[in-house]
């Protein structure tokens, strides 16, 4: 490198530099100072679980004569819509994760544990963990979900999954790995198995990881190895139901199903998988694919850990929750986000994403609250303030009540939104860099194989 | 978060991500298109090692009539002089580290392949790897160093270190890992233990490491763990020598010393440590010291892979080499870096330095040229450029020639050099906007527990 392209290079930093540390300074002069005294005596509330629902708890319960301790057994939380992004190698673990006690400190009232919860001691008001026995007045439990296998724990062996940060750095790791291997690999089918790559699913995360594979593979990948035929590599999408992105309408299943025929997603319909061995994937439909890269995204269901505690559940292993969102027959724990049963206005259960635990997060930081001042609790009622899904470079599909878009008008509205509710400004930043140099130079920046 | 805080991030994001285009369109108008047609018959050149040396071996060979295979157990280069930032949840892995691939893929007659080697068939010129022998006209070793424990291999089980990225991660776990058990130990000798963190060795690395962590115990943890007494958190370095910064003139040396205790480091010169069973360290002037980290920096050796091949070595296990950098006795075979045992214009053999590396793989691509041109060899000569280490935010010494520098204008002149250093302009911003964001807010933003 020379000198001229190194006074560049600072010019340009330097630029970078001053933006960056105006944003700092405005973001520093933005932060509460929300200092209370903690007094003894205040009712404990114990939030479980630092996902979307649970942190909406904590921060809703700021400043509230409570004494609140948060419990999750990572110190992070982990902005799980992205993940499929950190497993195609486009975003850094830690730009989709951020920890806990930096979004807990300022807030005097709330306490933060990293620990597992073992069990719920019902009788004694106590939470059982890993760490002993702490005792509640009010318990709220927003674990959320794990991948749901439907009973096939044959598949859960050998399935890789995008569920968390870890399993998603396993997924890329994974990836990256078949190219290296399929390089250097001389017999002509172990190499086809080794560039196969079927993703079981058609729902959000499938579309949007199996999109993402794709563009890896076609834009990225292809001149990484130009010793491999990369074109000969197939990402199939295998999903059980008649379309994908079943909560979608028809003309937004249909453009998504375009998109990803486009960008080479070899896609099946009404296929649900029969069986995986670790080597031979077979769907319903008797096609037989040889792969070495099983992704299941075909479901979620409630973590186990409310039946673990003899909680009253609904079909799907939800917790049965009255509209207040109190554990039926238990006035003081309270359940929300995906582990809750709760039905919507149309009397279907509603759905596992963030925006209803979100929504949830904020009423219960309030009942809790009018619980402790002996006011009178409110019902919960699910805003839809709309759902989206990206299939891939300018292409995502957008369904705001009437309002449907699809291609690039629903590709920027994905980017934003995605971007905003990441939580700091850094991370926000950092994600955007990310995602700019990705978009212009057709790269992806994070193709690293990094654990032995 | 309110819409007019919305509002202004996307003023501030819109601004940063018009910086990083322009800065993203000049960077890849700058990119050599230096495509030749690939011809067969050219000589076989192989460089075992994607380090600072091996890489710039193969940079060096770009555009000469020579078949060139990088080889590298890893797909990724690291910059191993920021991995103690890693270490102390400053940086991301992800930004010390660049694909090996996209480094070398615009060099059309530069290949790449990750395996690992075996062994080394001088008598067929085949190197050994776990897919097979590789033939070769001209071998180029570049493997570099390893943790040295000195033949204390009990030391070794229970010792961290920073000599590599997991490495590096696993340390900031562990570290994270320790505040957080300590928050939940009532046994105050226990909690003691947790939050005592002995650093072994006190070259840059141990400096490095042991003011980093200092500060972010000090400045951020301390926050974090508001209901611990961080101030009871101890750092202590102890080195076999009478100074720190063995290397370093005498003034530097005092001022780190000085530094490194007014971030609250204590200090223990001409301490070797006897003995460490996972739960107390014991120094050779008796002081036994309860801990749970011991993270060694003391040494390293020459990565033990000339050994087994069965090359002639020098003392401390390094390749006996001649000044054109050959490997004495063999026309054909190159060794540099940490490798090779070369000595300088002093009489003394060279120390194990990325800057070493950089010119002796300079050199070797100038020689393996010239040995396929059938032009005399150059020999190597050490231009000695300087060498520096930070102590921590505003602390660091630098000595170029006669100059010595410290504080404030050492600090500068270290991350200018080391940004400037790192692979891609993107992890140049990426590490910038850290480093920015950490030094306004005293912050480590990094600071997660990512692995079970």
């Amino acid at each position: 490198m020379t000198i001229r392209m190194w006074v560049r290079d600072i010019g340009l930093l330097a630029t970078g530099s001053a933006v960056a540390s105006a944003a700092a300074w405005i973001w520093r002069t933005r932060r509460d100072d929300r200092r209370l005294p903690i007094l003894g005596g205040w009712p404990k509330v114990i939030v479980v679980g630092a996902g979307f629902g649970g942190l909406r708890v904590a921060r809703g319960l700021a400043g509230v004569e409570a004494d609140v301790l948060v419990i999750d057994r990572h110190n992070y939380h982990c902005f799980q819509p992205l993940l499929y992004q950190v497993a195609t190698a486009g975003l850094e673990p830690e730009e989709i994760a951020y920890p806990v006690r930096r979004i807990l400190r300022d807030i005097p009232n709330v306490r933060f544990r990293m620990t597992t919860v073992t069990g719920l001691d019902l009788e004694h008001r106590q939470l059982l963990t890993d760490v002993g026995a702490v005792p509640y007045d009010y318990l709220v439990l927003a674990t959320g979900s794990v991948t749901n296998y439907f009973g096939h724990d044959e598949l859960k062996e050998r399935a890789l999954s995008l569920k968390d940060l870890n399993g998603a750095v396993s997924l890329r790791n994974h990836l990256l790995d078949c190219f290296e291997r399929a390089i250097g690999e001389k017999d002509l089918q172990r190499r086809a198995a080794l560039l196969t790559f079927v993703v079981v699913g058609g729902g959000p995360t499938g579309v949007e990881f199996a999109g993402a594979l794709a563009e890896l593979i076609r834009l990225v990948l292809a001149h990484d190895y130009a010793g491999l035929d990369v074109k000969d590599a197939r990402v199939v999408l295998a999903e059980a139901g008649p379309n994908l992105l079943a909560p979608f309408a028809g003309d937004l299943q249909k453009a998504a199903l375009r998109a990803l025929h486009q960008k080479g997603v070899e896609i099946r319909l009404a296929s649900p998988v029969e069986s995986f061995d670790g080597k031979t994937v077979v769907l319903s439909n008797g096609e037989a694919l040889a792969t070495e890269t099983f992704v299941w995204t075909a479901g979620v269901r409630p973590s186990g850990l409310a039946a673990e505690m003899g909680l009253p559940l609904v079909r799907g292993g939800r917790v049965n929750v009255s509209p207040t969102l109190q554990v039926e027959g238990m006035d003081n724990v309270y359940a929300i986000g995906d582990l809750a049963g709760l039905e919507g206005a149309d009397g279907r259960v509603l759905p596992m994403l963030a925006p209803v635990a979100v929504q949830q997060g904020e009423l219960v930081a309030q009942n809790v609250q009018r619980q402790i001042e002996g006011r009178p609790l409110l019902r919960f009622t699910y805003h839809d303030k709309g759902t989206m899904a990206t299939i891939g470079r300018n292409a995502a599909v957008c369904q705001i009540g009437n309002l449907h878009l699809t291609g690039f008008p629903a590709w920027v509205a994905w980017l934003v939104v995605h971007l905003l509710q990441l939580i700091s400004f850094r991370n926000r930043m950092l994600v955007l860099i990310n995602w700019i140099w990705d978009y212009l130079f057709f790269d992806r920046a994070v193709r690293l194989i990094t654990r032995d």
